[in-house]
């Protein structure tokens, strides 16, 4: 029953894909237990130079020989102007006022053109170092860079978060498309649908996927155990992607108190929030959310707020402060467990095969 | 696999229960129909009088006999003030010229009073008639009310949106909890949480509420076949509720131009709107839906935007005009199917036993 098209297309024991969350929760040891324990380990490269990228992916291979990924963010459009930086500063600088920072006036906007070229330098990498799998997050990546992976062998994973998202991710050729839903912690990986169109639970987003797509299904979205997982199987999904589950772990580079904020949470206590970075993400509820509310639509896109609050968020994580870091957390906090990986996978199988 | 301590309770064959849709969709022929097939009808009785009730109960009674159930809403304490009303008069006027409706300016106010007295006539009709199952939305009736309900040896089902509400809804006595997810169309049933608290997708509520009580847990939202049967019970439910696969079956009494916007949407259609009846409710998304939006958390609160919306509503359904409809349905519409609930049930019973 945990055997089928998507095990045989990522070479896995168990249909289980370790989500791929970036900022420094992926380390390579949380990557390599994963993939040793017979399930997919993924490297959160969105953040990722393709310097650090190809230097941690050769980790990994001294740490583990089987299959593992990397996901990597597909550059949007983003609209912005100085003055929207601006009110966005005067937003925040009273946070940086708490913490004792500077505070920020003007900022230097990256081009389009440079996050793509990174992002064409991430993906050389990938079929440098003959990485099996790669899956995007944001949007699909040009046809030319899914012919080149494809030639590669390296087989491929979309995001949708609605249907017509993932038969888009079908019809350019992606091999797989996990679906996001709302039930899911981290940033919204709608491109095609507005963000308040794509929050739908899994419940009803994996059966109506299902009906409409060839490609194998992957759920992600409050997935704790062998519970959610048997479930994901019935509704039609051939594996599920955890990520909450594998943040508390004891590998996960999470920062300890973002783990034991999970650790204590409830599953009201999550909140939709684009303060933290321009996009819509899934989080617990914080100081830091509350402050900014009013100027939430106003903020600019990703990834310029992003950028805008990382000083706030580092200077609240060195001072191990949760009121101003970004908590991220699927509903399901109450089904979290500080553990090994190997643990975690061990009573995921053993759950699903009761 | 299909029977246990929920369908022993409930005294059915199968453990699905037909949600209790208010507002004329649950017709006798429906619910007698849910209840022949093996599973439990449900009288939507929230805007009914007594009286009303009363007829429909012996109505069903002579169409079937085995059991149903009537579901009842829990008065709510609300605040509005006659400056309120004028607001919201002023904000519906122009959409009652273009129905050719009269302008409204003032309107009386109910008394709280008065509501709760018609919900203690309920539930008298529920004991004289010797309704076997009665379910609640909105709340938990007083413990005078629970023990007089008990005393006659009526099941009691209560409707939770969080862990919270489930475990209040046990400790009130409760025999069985309903659990709705994010997912579910119509009105959402929080009453401790905040709206905002309490759109928990259901992979993540089932299992984090079945953790927390002992009662049977039914999940509600977006289930419409046998492969979300089947995901509930994996999730640790002992069944399911469903409302718009019920509501586009031959034997509803929704709108006919209801039934076809389900049967003709996808799962991004559907929106959270306060604008109809002051409580926030699943529904597609319309021009009334679109045109109150800047209005939406200014309403009066439930029920009375609901009385003040009822001539559009009425006017728009008596002509065939979906705009200023009220079309509740959940996150699954491309599931839906119109035929017979006889066939609809066959069809979820054969799916849940592959």
């Amino acid at each position: 029953m945990l055997n089928n098209n998507l095990t045989e297309l990522l070479k896995v024991e168990y249909p289980i894909i370790q989500a791929p969350m970036a900022g420094g929760v992926t380390t390579s040891n949380l990557v390599a237990e994963v993939s040793n324990a017979g399930c997919l380990g993924m490297i959160g490269a969105g953040y990722m130079t393709p310097i650090q990228m190809g230097a941690q992916i050769k980790e990994i291979k001294e740490l583990t020989s089987n299959p593992f990924g990397v996901n990597l963010f597909v550059p949007n459009e983003f609209n912005v102007t100085e003055n929207e930086v601006k009110t966005a500063n005067r937003s925040l600088n009273p946070i940086r006022q708490q913490l004792n920072l500077q505070p920020k006036d003007s900022f230097e906007i990256p081009s389009l053109n440079d996050i793509f070229e990174t992002f064409i330098e991430q993906i050389k990498v990938v079929i440098e170092e003959k990485v099996p799998i790669c899956s995007f997050t944001f949007g699909i990546p040009s046809k030319e860079m899914i012919v080149e992976l494809k030639q590669s062998n390296i087989i491929l994973i979309g995001t949708a978060t609605t249907v017509r998202e993932a038969i888009e991710n079908e019809k350019a050729g992606m091999d797989i498309v996990v679906v996001q839903g709302s039930e899911a912690g981290g940033h919204r990986g709608n491109f095609i649908n507005k963000p308040t169109e794509s929050l739908i639970g899994l419940m009803s987003l994996i059966p109506q996927v299902v009906d409409n797509v060839r490609i194998p299904v992957v759920a992600a979205g409050g997935i704790m155990d062998g519970r959610g997982l048997n479930a994901s199987l019935c509704l039609g999904a051939q594996g599920v992607q955890m990520g909450t589950a594998f943040l508390t772990c004891f590998e996960s580079g999470a920062h300890k108190v973002h783990k034991e904020a999970i650790l204590n949470a409830s599953e009201d206590q999550t909140v939709l929030t684009r303060s933290f970075s321009g996009k819509w993400a899934r989080g617990l509820e914080n100081k830091f959310i509350l402050e900014m509310q009013k100027h939430e639509q106003l903020l600019p896109d990703f990834p310029i707020q992003n950028t805008l609050t990382q000083d706030i968020r580092k200077t609240s994580s060195a001072e191990n402060n949760q009121d101003y870091m970004s908590l991220w957390s699927g509903q399901s906090p109450r089904l979290a467990q500080c553990q090994t990986v190997e643990l975690l996978i061990k009573d995921i199988i053993a759950g699903a095969k009761k």
